[in-house]
């Protein structure tokens, strides 16, 4: 079978690049005799697959020489655990935006450690929209402030950086990171599980303000600890390493794209392909604010709920597969990350179209 | 350049046939569209994957039914940490038999949370041998016995399996696992990283009896806590997909070479090749007590030490590469784990005796 256009959530379309490279290395990488996988991660080929993508990924967000970069495991689930053990240091609360499952999901997780408090939601909303920042009740002696810059489930995209002052910011940036332009200055933590626009499940990236290193609570486990991994270059353990590399090649096909602000352009065209669509018919609904959808993920429903299967099956006989919504939430959904090319956009509106025009 | 004879004590040698079908399927997995590393976790076709990685496990190692098996991430390090959250319950201690670095490294992380008795220690020895069972000094009050069933930096390997009584046997299996026939039912738990004898770097394997979920402490995040992961079927977050389809393969491959009572032979023959030349020369030397050696990692040293960087030199040129010792103990290592074919132990044999009569 030829291959698919593939609209999941994550683990998600690769660029057909990366793997055609990954590929063609897969039993000798450079000529070293070795696969990647089987490589040591202190030999020689392995440090300089990991300096490269590190430096790879600095460079396509400006990262500041005041962050350090960590490649983790556990995914963005783990790093709900890990922020609050890493950065609440003596502080016994922090504040958490509520916009929909996943930041519900950290809010949970957090109670393991301290007292959370939700500094603003957009429950009443059914989470459509993003809390204007008016309205965040913010507390000066949280330890940070933790918000979700895109709901994967939901299809909710913050396309503003909050200002909280000198508390530091933290983001779960799993679904859009590298998806835009980025001032990382704003932020005193990033994290991102790999699965959506970096590489393949089983590795997270953390990007983290120096300062706010070295408060990690005693329980921590030592490979969680993001100073001991700072200090051991992510090398602690043994790091994902056949994940990093594909990150890397990840990294340098973004770069060959243009760079981020390149990146940005062709995913804001993607996503208006689609939201346009939404917005000319009553055939489709797309539940979220307009000026708070996501470029990413697409949620949106079919008027008569008893056309979903037949818009499933019919969507993956034509090759556009993984459109089903999140359990939780029914409808369809339409992931199209970094990855997705812009033929795979225009394949499903033109499906979209038709569907509505035999059925509507 | 040919594929070279990697003895890297792991990341490590992954079979050539894994690597093959792995390159094969990169871009379309059984006519699906796609790789397995951009398959949703949840979509039919990743679920049969795991089911099937699951089940030749199982199937290998003759797992009793009363055990969950859990793919996790964060290697065995992770794991000196995850023991302990999860399964102390009321007990303040565990009693934990120390055989060299790695044991000694989980006796540390297990500080954070509890007070570990060393029960055994080769110490005194420099790690060169297993302690014998009858100096033993367990606790009948301790949460569990933990011991490292062969000790990668050392090169010293248990060939027995410790009775504890009612105590639960807890054992790092990371370098040894699949390489023997194993009696399951003797151990209330088992990890091992993957990067050994199971698949890349980024994925953990842990086999735990069922009686001893439920106790993890409140700090366990829900990701790490083993209770909330068997009951999701390693699946309450998106787990190292494309890792667990190659342990998957490599499972498939064990099978087709006969199962892990032909693999056990092939380990022995393997190993006594090397251990043969080591005993009849006083050119090179093997520090660990007869019945104590590894069948998976060889560790050795030349009587003159100034011959260390020659010997390396050539057999990376012969491509034999990865020979050198740990970092922390220095000599020579060779680490032959299932995926080292005879021919690539009998060329270290023939360079290793070629070098001695140049040297010698």
């Amino acid at each position: 079978m030829a291959r698919i256009f593939n609209f999941s959530a994550g683990p998600a379309v690769m660029p057909e690049q990366v793997l055609v490279q990954a590929r063609d290395e897969m039993l000798d990488w450079h000529g070293s005799g070795m696969s990647v996988m089987e490589m040591s991660h202190r030999g020689k080929e392995f440090i300089s697959i990991a300096a490269s993508a590190e430096a790879d990924l600095r460079a396509l967000l400006a990262i500041p020489a005041n962050y350090k970069v960590l490649f983790m495991q556990g995914g963005a689930q783990a790093q709900f655990a890990l922020v609050p053990m890493n950065l609440l240091g003596s502080a016994t609360t922090a504040d958490y935006v509520d916009t929909g499952q996943w930041s519900k999901k950290a809010i949970q997780e957090a109670k393991r450690y301290c007292t959370p408090a939700v500094a603003a939601s957009s429950e009443k909303e059914r989470h459509t929209r993003v809390p204007d920042r008016a309205q965040w009740r913010l507390n000066p002696n949280a330890a940070y402030v933790h918000y979700t810059s895109n709901e994967t489930i939901g299809g909710v995209e913050f396309h503003w950086i909050p200002d909280t002052g000198s508390v530091p910011l933290v983001c779960d940036m799993s679904s859009d990171i590298l998806s835009r332009p980025l001032d990382v200055s704003r932020f005193g933590l990033i994290y991102a599980g790999a699965q959506k626009n970096i590489g393949p499940a089983g590795l997270t990236v953390v990007i983290v303000r120096d300062d706010l290193l070295g408060r990690a609570m005693p329980a921590t486990p030592a490979v969680f600890d993001y100073k001991a991994q700072a200090e051991a270059e992510s090398m602690l353990n043994t790091p994902p390493t056949y994940a990093m590399y594909l990150a890397g090649l990840t990294f340098k096909w973004l770069q060959g794209q243009g760079g981020l602000a390149a990146i940005e352009r062709r995913n804001i065209e993607k996503a208006a392909l689609v939201y346009e669509l939404l917005d000319q018919t009553e055939f489709y609904r797309c539940p979220v604010r307009r000026e708070d959808r996501s470029r990413m993920n697409i949620a949106f429903t079919l008027r008569d709920a008893a056309l979903d299967e037949p818009f499933l099956k019919e969507a993956k006989q034509q090759g556009l597969a993984e459109l089903k919504g999140h359990r939780s939430v029914g409808g369809m959904r339409a992931s199209i990350y970094n990855a997705m090319p812009l033929a795979g956009v225009k394949a499903l509106v033109d499906f979209m179209r038709e569907f509505e025009r035999r059925h509507g």
